[in-house]
């Protein structure tokens, strides 16, 4: 991915930044690992597991699914250090309070990471020569699945799917953004107005509260 | 799978049968889970992703243990088109009291889909050579693992785990009669008596409310 | 594997004493699948599901990762034909007392498997050229994600997970053994330590009942 951007944009700067928002995008999917590990009340194992679900599972499944290899934490093994790290330093000096806070403000990097997710997804899929429908769904199931992952594994409903603020949808319109930019522009282009798409119709969701419709039944189950 | 039978059978009727018969096994399965999604309360994006898993996952998971490419859904993309339009219809247009009448309804066309699957499962099994028994494990988890899924992601024990009404071992029976059947007919006649058996037995498992042996312990945890 | 290591060690008894601690191994591990089911009352269908899952679901998961064929279970078939027995055995000539007997003793194949599966997995990551720290993880997943995989299908959060006992950081610990052991030795003797290291630091932890540090947020949501 790096390297196809670089080829894409030669440009040292815009490398660097694609870097920087990736790191940015991981460190969302992990913090939201996180939370979750403590709010079920996981030990320093299980924080690192729902972490690495959470930040690498979409990836990963979308590559299994495209049988596309190396993975991208064995291109760079040195981020399951961070998640290590991390979930020692979660138990050992994080005050309460602090992930309070973090919770409300990990919207806005998360919302970043859709974008980056849905646009490397999409490309990956269009470059493996799927149709186009799928290729769109291999960008929704990078952004979305380890969130959904992460929620199976604390034994909860995935927020994706029953939250009714739009999160796949915003990839999913990401997605076809990318489709019909690539069409006319340089990959590159198309990445980064994907990424644009996602993110802003994501955090345009959460700053309008828009729901998306759902039913309710007469005998709810749960 | 289409194109082996094709092989097998030339005759555009029988084609066309099959090609009808897969129609109608999606759709009981994707039908399966929009139930169970509808139950739980999921959004628009909840549904589809549960109708996807409940219809496709069985056979994609069956595929990458065979470590075969394209899938189902690769290959057939309309499919997921079907399934999107599905999911906002039931929001938008049907009322609750078709969906108890089709919690009813669908056991049958389900029971189809159920030999359809095993079937073919099994038929793709050998013909990658695998082991008899992990040939008709393979029916088996085509057949199942769709289910098991949906459930997994709605955060139930998989009713295919602990209703006790015969639903894998039906599969299983047809899977090894697609093995024997194998032996003295082609592999059209085998597809055919195998979807018969499983779909047969797991007829009369609802006709008959017949139940498999469970254990009840003393202190049950739930 | 067992070919692996009988290059390693000619010797016919090294071997045979390999396949004796397999055996054990995968027994434990299905073991703990089968009482699993039995607390969640699962059907006859359940039990098999939730032992294969136990006891090749870690390895299974490992080799889907790690692009490898074939499986555990269809190099060696003969061990489906025992799950399926084992599950129609429990079902019908096993007191409930029984059960909670084994479910003490069988910590201790356990803590055996703990250690075969980390060794095997480690080597098998570095085989592949994997990171170091990727081929450990590869130990870890082979060691716990059967039991992970277990817990998720009988609708709990997994053990692993939560219970501050360590487990999986024993597979750590194990893993990186085989690694630093493999500089100086043969594979065969970075196999047996790292195993050594596993089930020791695991047998220490059920001994001294040590737990690892956990959080307890003020207001927990389970």
């Amino acid at each position: 991915m790096p390297t196809m951007l670089r080829m894409a944009h030669p440009d040292l700067i815009v490398s660097w930044l694609h870097t920087l928002v990736e790191a940015t995008a991981n460190v969302a999917f992990a913090l939201s690992g996180l939370l979750a590990g403590i709010r079920k009340q996981l030990d320093v194992v299980g924080l690192c597991v729902v972490m690495g679900l959470a930040a690498f599972g979409g990836g990963t499944l979308r590559d299994v699914l495209l049988d596309r290899r190396p993975f991208f934490w064995v291109e760079h093994p040195g981020w399951l250090w961070v998640l290590i790290a991390a979930g020692i330093a979660a138990i050992l000096f994080v005050r309460s309070s602090q992930f309070e806070f973090t919770e409300r403000a990990i919207q806005w990097p998360d919302a970043l990471g859709l974008g980056l997710f849905t646009a490397s997804g999409t490309q990956l899929g269009l470059a493996q020569d799927m149709p186009t429908i799928v290729a769109v769904l291999m960008g929704v199931v990078s952004a979305t699945f380890g969130g959904i992952l992460r929620d199976v594994v604390c034994n909860e409903i995935p927020t994706a799917l029953r939250d009714r603020r739009p999160y796949a949808v915003c990839a999913f319109a990401g997605g076809w953004v990318y489709v019909l930019a690539a069409q006319f522009a340089t990959p590159g282009t198309a990445f980064v107005l994907a990424a644009i798409t996602a993110t802003a119709t994501r955090a345009w969701a959460l700053l309008s509260r828009y729901e998306l419709p759902a039913r309710h039944t007469a005998k709810p189950t749960e």
